[in-house]
Order: C-alpha cells, then sequence, then structure tokens
C-alpha cells in the first residue's frame, strides 16, 4: 500500500541499497572481551547528508571536523569509535581527528573532505592514534556490517540500538535505516548520542536537513536519561538516491511519507535509547496534553521524564503522583492546578486538580512494567508532546561512580 | 569590634531575644519514634517581616495563605508541620491551612492573621486535621524551643539544622539565628527548604525583604541536590526589634553589616543543606570565576554542582574532570574553550584548555575527603560565583525510591 510503513526484521542502518560498514577491535577501549571500538559507514555513491550536533558549549574535536566537513551538504562516509571522546582535547585533538578521516578516506578510495568523524567515550583524553592507524586497515566492509557498527559504537550500553522500514512510494519503495548508541550523559537536545541514518532514497538536501531537525524535535530530542548534554553528540542523515525516485521536495505527499518513515525509524531508536539508559530497568513515557503550545507541552514533558525524583519513584513502583506534578509546576509550563488530570497508565490520580482515591497495589504493579505510561492533562489548549526517560535505579550511581577508574 | 560576627555556640531561631518555640509529634508522620512532626515560632512582639516562596507553578496551600498574610510585611509567628506538605489538595488544602494557622493563633493569644503557616512531607494527601488539632494543644513554647523546632520539621533530614551569630552594632548587639531543613527535591530557586530566619534587630521592611533576597541569592538559591524544586519552599526572615536599635535602613554602614550577618547565616544553612541532601556522604563546593558577569558565573556553578555524573564522579572518588566541563559547556554560559582552567582543590587538571597531567591517586583521595572544592576559571571577564552540592549516591536511589510507600 502506498505510504505504509513497514518495519524489516534485523533492519539495520545498511538495510537501504548501497550502504556498507564494518568494524574492528582497535584497541582504544581496553576490555578483555576485545569488544568493537572502531568502525565506518559507507555508501558506494556520494550521499546528501544533514546532520545535528551537540548543543554544548564545549564542543568535541570530532564534532567541529564533522560540521565544517558536512557545510556542503554531502558526505559518503563517516568513521566512529567508541572509548575516547577526544573532547577538550585541544589543538591535537583536532589533528587527530582530521587524520583518522584521512586514514579511513584513504582505505575508502575517497577524498577525506567526503569522510565525517565520530566518537564517544572519556572526556579529556587523547585518541590512541597509533592503535587507531593500525586498527583501522582490519576493518573489513559489508551489506550487513550494520549490526557489528551498532555495536562498536557502544559504551555503557548494554544492546545495540538498530532499525530499518521499508516504504512503497509510486513504482519504487524506498528504506531508513539507523544504529544509535547513548545510555549516558543523556539529554534534550540530543545527548551523549551518535545516531547514524541512511537512507537509498533521493532527497534534496534542503528537506532532508528540514525532515531531520523535524524527526529528532519528536524522538532524539525528547529523551532523558540524566539530565547531562555530551560534547560529542551527532545524528547523521546520508541519503544515496539509489532507489532512483525524483528527488523528494519539501510539500509534497512523498515528503509527508518520507518524514513519517524517519520519525518511526527516530522515535524506534529514541526509545531504546532511554530503556537502555544506564542502569535503568524500565523505559518511562510522559505524555503531556492540553498545553496551548507544542513547546510548552515538550518543555514540562521533558521536565518530568528527567526529574530524579519521578524516575526513583518509578524505580521503586511508588506511585508517589504529586512529584509528577511538582516537576510539571517547576517546567515554568503554564498551568491551573484545578485544571490539572494526572494518570499513570489508566488510573487516574489527580482530576480537576484533587487527588482521587486509587487502587495503590495495582498503581504500584502498573509500575513494575517494561514500559510505564504517564500521562498529564493540563486542559488549557490543543498541543501535545512525548518523552521518554528510564527509571534511576542504585545501578546508575555505580556505573558511574566508576566510569574512567 | 563593630561589626565583628560571632558564631554562638549552640546558637539556633531562638537565639535572638524574645523568640519561643515548641514542637511535639501529633502523630502527622506514621513514625515509630514518634519523633516530632508539629512545631510552633513565636516572638513575643509583632515582627517586620520578609519571606521567600517557591518558584515552582504548583504552589501548597500553605504557600498561598502565607504569601497573602505577609502582604502587610508583619507576622508574629509560624507553625510548621512534616509529613504532609499539603500541596496538590485544592479547596481542602486551602481550608486546612488556614484552619491550622488559627489554632495556632487562638493559642498564641493573636490574630490569625499574624500566622504563618509552612508544610512539608508528601505531596497530594490532605493534612490530618483531627491529629494537628489534638497536637497543638501540647506544644509548650520556650526560650531554647528552637532545637526542637529544627528537629520537628526535618523530613529525610538526618540532622537538624541551625545556627546563630551576633554582631555588635555601636551601643548594641543583634543577633541573627535560624534554622532550615531540606534533603530532597532540593535545586536553585529555593527547594523543598523550610528556612526560619529570626533577628532581634529593628530593621525597616523594605530593607529587610532586599537583605533576604540578596543572602538567599549567594546561598540557598544556590544549593541542589537533585534537580527537583518543591511545591512548598518557604524562607521567612522575622526581625522584632528588641535590640531597641534604631530601624536599619538601605544604604547605611548598618545595613551593610547586618547584609554581612545574615548571609553568614545563610551560607551556614545552605551548606549544611547540600551537605545532608539525601544519600550524601559529602559536601560539594563548585566555584566558577572569570565570568563575564555574575549570572553567567551562578548559572555555570550551579549546573556543575547538580550534574549527575559530576556528583557519582564525585562519590566514586573518580577524578573525571571532563564530566565537569562537559556541565559547564551545557549551562549556555559564554566559554571560550582555550582559556579554560580547571582545578579539584589545588590539582590543575586543565589549563588553558589542555588536559594537565595529574597524580590519580592524589585526585581520588582529595575527593574522598568530606569537603570536595571544584574550580572552574573561564578568564574571561571579573565575576564569579560558589554553588554547594552533594554527592549521588546509591542511598539516594533507594531513599526516594521508598518514599511513600
Amino acid at each position: 500500500m502506498e505510504g505504509k510503513i513497514e518495519t524489516l526484521k534485523g533492519g539495520t542502518v545498511t538495510s537501504p541499497q548501497g550502504f556498507y560498514a564494518g568494524s574492528t577491535y582497535a584497541g582504544i577501549k581496553e576490555k578483555a572481551d576485545k569488544s568493537h571500538d572502531l568502525g565506518i559507514l559507507f555508501s558506494e555513491s556520494p550521499c546528501a547528508a544533514a546532520a545535528l550536533f551537540t548543543t554544548n558549549c564545549i564542543k568535541a574535536a570530532p564534532v567541529l571536523l564533522s560540521r565544517k566537513r558536512l557545510e556542503n551538504g554531502r558526505t559518503q562516509a563517516v568513521v566512529a569509535n567508541s572509548g575516547c571522546a577526544n573532547a577538550c582535547t585541544g589543538e591535537q585533538g583536532l589533528a587527530d581527528a582530521a587524520e583518522m578521516a584521512d586514514l579511513a578516506a584513504n582505505g575508502l578510495g575517497v577524498s577525506g573532505d567526503d569522510v565525517l568523524v565520530a566518537s564517544t567515550g572519556v572526556i579529556g583524553v587523547t585518541l590512541p592514534m597509533k592503535a587507531i592507524r593500525a586498527g583501522i586497515k582490519n576493518i573489513a566492509l559489508s551489506r550487513d556490517g550494520g549490526h557489528n557498527l551498532a555495536k562498536a559504537i557502544m559504551t555503557t550500553d548494554t544492546v545495540a540500538k538498530e532499525v530499518a522500514v521499508t516504504v512503497k512510494l509510486g513504482e519504487n519503495s524506498f528504506t531508513i535505516g539507523g544504529i544509535a548508541k547513548g545510555s549516558g550523559m543523556i539529554h534534550p537536545n540530543l545527548a551523549t548520542m551518535l545516531c547514524f541514518l541512511t537512507t537509498d532514497a533521493a532527497v534534496e538536501t534542503a528537506f532532508l536537513r528540514l525532515a531531520l531537525r523535524t524527526a529528532s524535535d519528536i524522538s532524539l530530542n525528547m529523551v532523558s536519561v540524566d539530565g547531562d548534554t555530551s560534547t560529542n553528540d551527532t545524528v547523521l542523515l546520508m541519503a544515496n538516491g539509489l532507489t532512483g525516485n525524483e528527488p523528494i521536495k519539501r510539500g509534497t505527499s512523498q515528503a509527508h511519507v518520507f518524514q513519517l518513515a524517519l520519525n518511526t525509524v527516530c522515535v524506534h531508536l529514541a526509545k531504546a535509547i532511554a530503556r537502555d539508559g544506564e542502569g535503568a530497568t524500565r523505559l518511562i513515557e510522559v505524555t503531556v496534553g492540553g498545553a496551548h503550545s507544542v513547546e510548552e507541552a515538550r518543555l514540562a514533558a521533558r521536565t518530568v521524564a528527567s526529574s530524579s525524583l519521578v524516575k526513583t519513584a518509578v524505580h521503586g513502583c511508588d506511585p508517589n503522583w504529586g512529584r509528577v506534578l511538582a516537576a510539571v509546576g517547576r517546567s515554568r509550563v503554564e498551568v491551573v492546578e484545578s485544571k490539572i488530570d494526572l494518570y499513570f497508565e489508566d488510573i487516574c490520580m489527580m482530576r480537576s486538580g484533587s487527588p482521587q482515591p486509587f487502587d495503590k497495589a495495582k498503581a504500584a504493579g502498573l509500575l513494575g512494567k517494561d514500559e510505564v505510561k504517564i500521562t498529564v492533562q493540563l486542559n488549557l489548549g490543543p498541543a501535545s508532546a512525548t518523552a521518554w526517560g528510564c527509571d534511576l535505579s542504585e545501578e546508575y550511581v555505580k556505573i558511574n561512580a566508576e566510569y574512567t577508574t
């Protein structure tokens, strides 16, 4: 059916035509299991590309380099590593990022200008370039290499995050695939997040940028794990056009279909990041409705999803809904207390500003599920938004008290 | 010596002349140890008064009532309880808060309009008025009752927070005393914080308000425990004038002395709150210098002090200074990475934007002290600010996963 979005079983960033990936253990992470820490994503033909980078004023060297190289809206590959963020590393960091791109470009037979760089890991340590020079030669690209690349960019992530969808569009079908990593230092306006998205659809660069911004705003920008924003966030969307369609332009029905498919991929990855938050045992989905504006709904939803007190209450299966309301209140969005309804799943805890009697055992049971839905209805206007977070556990503290040592 | 600020041993909110306090166990908290949960602070003569209330848009009933009653700048007493916040309780909550004030006023022989109310505890539950009606009769006021009142307003606090200073001013000496509670839901712009300050100095109301705002801005508004802002925050300053001095006016040398003394009291209480943060094992003091403006320095210092990743790193004695820099970066203050110096105590981790070699064992040892000092020098301008926080421990999660249940 025209426009129907189908999720591909086992789909990943190399599911769209013409994309290849590979990875290796270069020795950047000092891990006994030698889990991969260096990888490449490559398109057999040049791509129109769009990207979003961290809003942190301290930007890592790979972010500075990639942002500059993407000014022309084109790229063909990205080389990425985990274990070292190459952030707060001064001039040496910039030189290392450029060399890393050149090393990849040489192996791929493309210009260094057509290769981007992404890094994630510890801040304030320079890249072990000797290990990278040796390791990069061992990367073998393949059409199903996306799975390995998804693993190679993991840091404290416990599972690889990948998805792909196909959509019928006129005579053709196009595919959008993606992988992401992110587990800590995750907060609205990106996160310690690397996200690589690919499509074989032909898309005009201007619309590609708009579509990525739009999709990120309702997905990756609505995730919070711990309130910290990384120096390295990078979300990259590459479109190689191998589907052979007329390039998709803004405002067309094709653009609408493409946007929906991209939204699906990004929301999937955003939820996967929240669910795999450091120490998390469950996903929290917060919807705020009835706000005056989408901006207000977004702000309120994100504030609830990132509240330490809400997160610990969910962790303890404690239906302490007052913390949800307190978080909405401190978000500074307009509220009229006597109009607010508040639900945990389908249990109403507050109606028109008054506490409602509820079955505590049932509510505690709902909070123990893999996914916990919290809904706040402000009853003031037409706008709504959804944010995702995770519970805050003792394990989060353990992980982060011992990260570099 | 004129203007010298001396800390009184065992000082508390009833140290200034003419202030009395008392407390009782009314049964609002269901505690086996029957620790006190209801108390009164009273001045034998009417006071000029100033207060700051929560910035949360959802304001508890006692906040709404007290704010209204303080419009005339005068009060004589405050009745406070722990165990129930009387927040998100609708019309019933407002009626209960008013009744609680009236009950206290009857016992004290003053008008209900001269009594304020403060509550702290679980949100979304109405006050057990039967217990309060019975309990309030058992409160015996005394000149040294401040200690018991400090305990009666504790929730998850582990220690009472109290202080008093005396200052010589011309022929007279005046005293400023204070108690505070706050342990969780603590964040800049007040916190789940109740803070009662008293003085026997005569102070003009206009200056009293300014002095309270000024002192809070460098103390109670620079504390973060968990990023959440309560519905119930109340900081109250009562001046009964029994010292017999000419009322202190803005812009005078007396005003300067009074401000310094009030700052001392408020900083003491702010640090005590941070040190006693839920699950905290140590105090973190973050100073940001070299900022363009005090506002920027404040914002950056508070962002570092409230970063979960900084807090967990300190907890783990992990000198992961990149997290400090990442927090400064996301605070959105202007930074030039190549100008930044960063210190843990006296160890330089970064100079002019470049990582410095440092003794990891020594740095880890410093992070294990009771007080940890982090300094970020932006080297851009003349302004600096200090914020206080605490480490984030597994115990924080335990406390907050099990608060109402």
